[in-house]
């Protein structure tokens, strides 16, 4: 069966994120103050092919922890949907 | 009123995404050969005050027309939530 995973990959709280300031302050500029605390990480979409929706989960974290994120500097979320 | 936006900016279907491309063959690498078709975009948190969920979904999608996506390659979805 296949199953379709989305996953967010984000820098942790703790962790300076100048990409997301430096779009913080462009926001000022194109007249969007009102927008603040712009944080950007990654986000990755992937096709796994598993007996059921636990193994596709596995299958999930693994590559998160083992590839995807950097758990030293990020944190991840995803959700598992049958394709 | 505080909202909180998710913004997700994925490169379009028709465009080759290298970085997703390398990720599916280190998947191989790993062990994982189950996974396949690995995208890779961006993952955007911010936060807007504005009066109304409408006015701050007006203002999630200006933040992404002007400056989040580049809509010639990148398309983009978000979701706006009361903080």
């Amino acid at each position: 069966m296949k199953f379709q995973a989305e996953i967010d990959v984000m820098p942790k709280k703790e962790i300076l994120d100048p990409q997301g300031k430096a779009v913080t302050g462009s926001m000022k500029n194109l007249g969007l103050a009102e927008i603040q605390n712009v944080r950007i990480g990654k986000h990755i979409s992937l096709e796994i092919e598993a007996e059921t929706e636990e193994v596709a989960k596995a299958k999930t974290e693994e590559a998160c922890k083992n590839l995807l994120a950097n758990l030293i500097m990020e944190s991840y979320t995803f959700k598992v949907v049958p394709a």
